[in-house]
């Protein structure tokens, strides 16, 4: 495979194979096409695009992603099997990635052959791949369960039919980085051949084990764009590159800035979210709330963070809420160029942390509104846009739709809109409005996981964007959600016309 | 503290302090209480109940708890001052957690001390806890960033002080195990003190970095339930537990078989959601979809499950899905009592692997339904409940209002109600009318987030309870949220019902 300095480590994407077998997850062909460019896009060395055995649509799936001119090299997985490996090669792949069990568990129960059929179906399939021009990478799957001198015995045979790459998978997770480096340094005695890593997450060390696994010698890492897979998932890609990246200064070929763009493009396609704190893609991975957090990443951001946002296509958050500090607070409100005195800041600080006490969390709108409480009319004057009335109607054989009257800088406009659903049509609406004001478009809509009963509180976060690229978010939570959406809405609305206009005044 | 066998890891939970530092967490303290004590029955040694210092709510919160009469040990977080310390005194804690940073960036910007000052701001405030009787964990916030022989200083300034509990933070998750293990050996040359490990996740190594100190000789580790805490959250407790417990042979005081239960109830009041495929109680952690594994698994779960997922409190799960196997799709179908032949198996199989070529996530109901088609009307009969007409409306003056016509058994019914929000009023109708044919209530109501645009699919997964227990899950994916819920809401009713009369037919 490519021959590249020593300090660089390859990343092997496995997000459309094994990231694909995450329970649930089916993506289309569409989808899967999508998510390689972003990945080519991304910088990573190699595609595992799927497994051309298990169905003709995945078959056909592959074949497109490697006739798709990508500079990125493409991989299918093959079962140690002619009828795999031949289907591999019909999608025209540059690799195969060809599997059989090492482990005794999985000898016997998972594919009933004996360590002797094992090794000998290794050389043979891996040669069978190599005589037909492709490169191969061989892995003994569940190979950290597996008898250590048989293990490297299968590696052999492997790197004898000329392997081009020794993927060693901890496929239960039941590895340490004291024990994954030392099976990476017993292979590395055993073969010549470049040594890959493929760890799972079952109890939350993929990513330490993965590296553990670079630091004995491995040179490429299998990993999953927000660590999806089997189970418990993968080593999760972007923790895996920032750690090579940021901790041990090695380099790989992604361009990190194009981090979270692609995690969010996979969780919307595949349906699987990625929860709030989880590390370099999660919502409040570098989102602060706490006083001392926040007074000390406004001073010198290098306090709390581990890494720059940016690097990796982010911004730093400061939320408001009751373990919130004054700085915190006050740069949200600077935010929207709103000055309170040092006395009305401490007042201010005292009720959102009343607010949060009560086991609320503090939104932007009502952190505007509880200022406004404090600091007299000055900020309820800037109500832009306004909502008066609003109806919206769904059903079998009805097609959504939603009336609206506003309020847009003292006049009133009516206007209706269907969608695809009753939220769809009533922002549709809503923006066909305040179009005239300026143009402000949707540029996300997101809606909090809601656990409980139906009548638990929908939380709503938006972000609308102007004509000007100013970004501004915006949330509201209700009870009724189709409302929620609506408050959030007219609250990003305003506070983006708000932003302009102060902005315009400078 | 508690003097317990050397192979003895104490567990300090954290949710309640560094996990409600989550932005956007608040609690209540009625929420707050029914954490601690679900915390106590898990066995763990110590719950930092809060910051006393932050607000007043924090403050009576934190003597609720301390008052609660729970076995475990209280702890209370104070800043190296008099006041904060006092505060946490006044709430009756057992210990109180002091800390100050100790790195030069954080003494500098985040305390604006000397190296001076802090050493003797360590001695005196740990002093001034342990004058009061109680006892003293002390922490050197960001140690990992702190120079090695300052740290050590600060350290042993707190030994002399008498602290109880030293613990060495990684404040901005910097660190990979092998250098986690070498502060901690190093710590441990300078004092005699037992030592505390508490690590944050910013590269996806918290898990892995605290049994690294644990290793290196730490007896105690911070956890969160879930991985909760500032940016990406602390070291996971389920996580940390299990490998103690699987991996390295050693002893909590966790109750393992609570884990899921304990982290369903953390996620539900702070509303912050575990992802899919997170270790041990993510949802696919113990769930299935390939071929190879869901025929694995069936045959010795051992072959590619690390741990029996009854140890957490979990069953094994096995899924339909392009990728699945006739192993898992069987299993899945003798659930709800159809059993199949042979070829009808196969047929089945090729027909969900086709609808997860186009990208459909393959639900229960649409199994159900390819599989009544290949089976003839065996199953097609079974539809108890269908829904004809619905109607939805809602806006501002306007109480959200829901008519729905269904066919319950051949007969059909009209039923109208009132809810809080569109979702929650048409559920309502629903109820009211199939109650006529059963005692079936909605026990949760799951919507999954949404990103995207307001045109994303809604994914809302519901379970329903009928009067024995009997509890079955059901899902739906539409664009318009309304929808959604009302098909995974029929589905999971006649799921509910097929099954019971399944049962009473036996």
């Amino acid at each position: 495979m490519k021959a590249k300095n020593s300090d660089y480590i390859r990343i092997f994407d496995t997000t459309l194979r094994d990231g694909e077998q995450t329970p649930g997850v089916s993506l289309t062909m569409d989808d899967k096409i999508e998510i390689a460019r972003q990945l080519s896009k991304l910088g990573v060395d190699v595609i595992e695009a799927g497994s051309p055995m298990s169905s003709e649509g995945e078959k056909r799936v592959v074949k497109e992603i490697a006739k798709a001119g990508l500079e990125t090299e493409i991989c299918g997985l093959a079962r140690a099997t002619k009828s795999d490996i031949d289907d591999a090669i019909d999608c025209d792949v540059d690799v195969v990635h060809v599997f059989i069990p090492t482990s005794p568990v999985q000898m016997k129960y998972a594919v009933n052959m004996t360590p002797e059929q094992v090794l000998s179906a290794t050389f043979d399939h891996v040669d069978y791949v190599k005589k037909h021009g492709l490169k191969c990478e061989f892995s003994p799957m569940d190979a950290t369960r597996s008898e250590p001198k048989f293990l490297k015995k299968v590696c052999q045979a492997a790197e004898k039919a000329k392997a081009d790459m020794l993927n060693i998978p901890d496929t239960v997770g039941i590895m340490i980085p004291k024990t994954m480096g030392k099976i990476i340094e017993d292979v590395r005695t055993a073969v010549k051949t470049p040594i890959s890593i493929h760890c799972h997450d079952d109890f939350g060390m993929a990513v330490a084990n993965s590296l553990a696994a670079v630091e004995a010698g491995a040179t490429q890492v299998h990993s999953t764009i927000n660590g999806l897979g089997e189970r418990a998932g993968n080593a999760s890609l972007e923790e895996v590159v920032m750690a090579l990246h940021m901790i041990y200064k090695l380099k790989t070929g992604i361009n990190s800035r194009l981090l979270y763009s692609t995690s969010r493009m996979v969780a919307t396609l595949t349906g699987v979210f990625v929860q709030a704190n989880k590390a370099i893609v999660g919502e409040n991975a570098f989102a602060h709330e706490s006083g001392i957090h926040t007074r000390g990443v406004t001073v010198k951001p290098l306090t709390f963070e581990p890494i720059k946002p940016e690097l990796v296509g982010r911004t730093r958050k400061l939320v408001a809420g009751k373990l919130a500090g004054t700085r915190g607070i006050k740069a949200e409100l600077e935010e929207v160029g709103i000055h309170p005195t040092d006395d009305q800041m401490k007042e201010i600080v005292q009720r959102v942390k009343e607010l949060g006490d009560k086991g609320k969390m503090v939104t932007d709108a009502d952190l505007l509104a509880l200022t406004s409480a404090v600091m007299g009319e000055v900020i309820a004057e800037e109500k832009i846009v306004d909502l008066c009335d609003m109806a919206v109607v769904t059903g079998i054989k009805v097609i959504p739709t939603a009336s609206v009257r506003l309020v847009l800088d003292g006049k009133e406009y009516i206007a209706a809109e269907t969608g695809v659903g009753p939220v769809d049509s009533v922002l549709k609406a809503i923006q066909k409005l305040t179009s005239n004001l300026a143009k402000i478009r949707l540029n996300e809509y997101r809606l909090e996981a809601i656990t409980g009963g139906s009548n638990a509180v929908a939380e709503v976060v938006i972000k609308v964007e102007d004509e000007h690229g100013h970004i501004v978010s915006a949330r509201a939570a209700r009870e009724d959600i189709v409302m929620a959406s609506v408050e959030a809405m007219i609250n990003g609305i305003n506070k983006c016309l708000i932003k302009q206009r102060k902005l315009g005044k400078k």
